[in-house]
């Protein structure tokens, strides 16, 4: 069963919430933005003899904007800038098509209801789950993800498995967990990755470029001292004190594990030379123009920040009416531990990578 | 602003009631096979160099399901029984991509969660209105339509300009109502099918076809003798009647009207003919297979038609509370009046019609 980002509701949905994200896309905007001046060749499409000539583009993991907005904005607008650098051309002529992709649960309707009414593109959505086929053959020229690829198609089974040395009781992460625990999420990511790059392998046309924006554990930082790993222990340890005062049961714990995974810009790199039909034109680690220590002083900010992403799926599981409780004791214990201080043993944050392929 | 097919809610809601509009699609059915055998050239689509054979369909107004479905299923059997035609050929290099179109406020939350799983083509939802463009040039290879065209992009404002000769006091529809009601409806239909036939001569490839089903008021009924003039009759009454006891203000039945408007086939193939880029290959009326009296003598079912289609507008217009009563008094009338009966003297159905054109 495919795991959607099931955000949250009222406050917390993830449109709010999702200011972090959106400085992420801003920053990889100017890295896209050469991107396509360098690496894009537009002569194929704007030479063909067709009458359409119809540039297309997918965002994976678009949610429901207004960050999928913004990046195709910036596409769009890159890909002009190209088109006038060969000289005179009619502008019009080049169209432009995007494909809005994420789960069949995803809302679309918000989506749909909230697209730019002054676009200069098709707008499609697609529902389907980005690690298999959702486009045909060679009909794409630019795909975009970003903040969608560290999250797993499910959690691997053996995690809830009693008999299996990677039953993972009493934890809902890798982080800290046993090497059986990691080596099971370490499996799920890369055969969701193969499964990702195969199906864009497909749909790219030859010369089509695929514009990566991941969260990563920097390539030379242990599991441990990940600040992400303080943060899912203070949610886990909110759970188990619950089940200490009887409020959830021990197996509800021992049955959740949260479906996400952060590889380091190394491993993605070896899983997309395996795969073999990607040239990497560029990896870079995304530099935030803002500084995000305000944010991570703010225990408010996180707490809102890892609920918008989280209570979904937390409400899904554990039940609605224990939600707030989790949250309550969630924030309560961020404001204790300050997980970014640079005092923590654990303050190592993860980072933003940016990555460019090209399909050859 | 664009008027939407407003379904009710509940045991109101169109997936449920659109029965009648389902026979339509399976009568309509065997229509599209044969046109597809005898009319469509799949040719430069499989004997293309390029690596992608996709064969691109668009359903517009395609609503909730599961009438689309339905229609697209026939039409992608259909084609690849034609591919099947020209001999050996690996059924597997020829792919479908779907798009499902209809207004924005469509519920593509449902479609989405509907789309059968065992589906053998890509799916997209395209939001927006058919009177304009939707996709780019020459990217589509067949255009489906039923039960949309009838629907007016809005009323005209003349209606409801108290110093118009058009202004249409007292009445909601434009049977029975002045010539000049009636024209202005007829100019807004021609404005919308003119649009809506020039965004489709961009849209679809030369050679390309369009199946159209929608419901015309047969060529030489005048009509005021057409029993959907006694339908638009009954709830006109039910209105006013609710006026006279102040339950309604007068001025919310005058500015409202309905935004639908029943060509006969000679006017939709006059709008064709003029738009210049189709041939008419076909034009027929549907013959249901199942004989649909039993529906019209069954006043309840005949009120769960209409007020699956209306009662969206009606709640809008008239506000949420008001709407049981209306239906409840339409509902008393239908079954006094019997509009459908022989000895009714408006008891000329509207037809059903059918049209295949090609893009030339």
């Amino acid at each position: 069963v495919t795991q959607p980002m099931k955000g949250g509701d009222g406050p917390y949905n993830y449109s709010q919430n999702s200011m972090l994200q959106r400085g992420g896309v801003e920053t990889a905007s100017a890295l896209i933005k050469d991107a396509i001046m360098e690496k894009l060749d537009l002569k194929p499409i704007i030479s063909s003899s067709s009458p359409s000539k119809c540039f297309t583009i997918a965002d994976l993991g678009c949610s429901v904007g207004p960050n999928t907005f913004i990046a195709v904005q910036n596409i769009i607008e890159s890909i002009k800038l190209k088109h006038q650098s060969y000289g005179p051309h009619n502008q019009d002529d080049l169209e432009f098509q995007v494909f809005f992709s994420d789960l069949p649960k995803n809302d679309f309707n918000t989506l749909f209801m909230s697209l730019p009414s002054d676009r200069q593109y098709f707008a499609a959505g697609v529902p389907g789950c980005f690690r298999g086929p959702l486009f045909p053959m060679a009909s794409l020229h630019f795909v975009h993800t970003s903040y969608a690829l560290h999250w797993l198609s499910s959690t691997p089974k053996e995690l809830t498995d009693e008999k299996s040395p990677a039953f993972n009781k009493g934890r809902i992460d890798y982080y800290r967990s046993s090497k059986e625990v990691f080596e099971a999420y370490t499996a799920q990511y890369t055969k969701d990755m193969e499964s990702f790059l195969s199906a864009r392998a497909d749909e790219l046309v030859v010369g089509g470029l695929m514009a990566i924006v991941t969260v990563c554990l920097p390539n030379n930082v242990s599991i441990s001292e990940c600040s992400v790993s303080a943060i899912s222990g203070l949610l886990e340890a909110s759970l188990l004190d619950m089940v200490k005062e009887g409020l959830i049961s021990e197996e509800k714990v021992d049955s959740f594990n949260m479906p996400r995974y952060h590889a380091t810009p190394r491993q993605l790199e070896n899983l997309i030379e395996k795969n073999g039909c990607f040239s990497i034109e560029r990896t870079e680690q995304l530099v935030r123009s803002k500084d995000l220590s305000s944010f991570a002083s703010n225990s408010q900010m996180v707490m809102a920040h890892v609920r918008a992403a989280w209570e979904g799926l937390i409400k899904e599981h554990f039940g609605a009416e224990i939600v707030e409780e989790v949250f309550d004791r969630f924030l309560k214990k961020i404001a204790e531990a300050s997980p970014f201080s640079q005092s923590s043993v654990d303050n190592k944050p993860v980072i933003e990578s940016f990555l460019l392929l090209k399909r050859v």
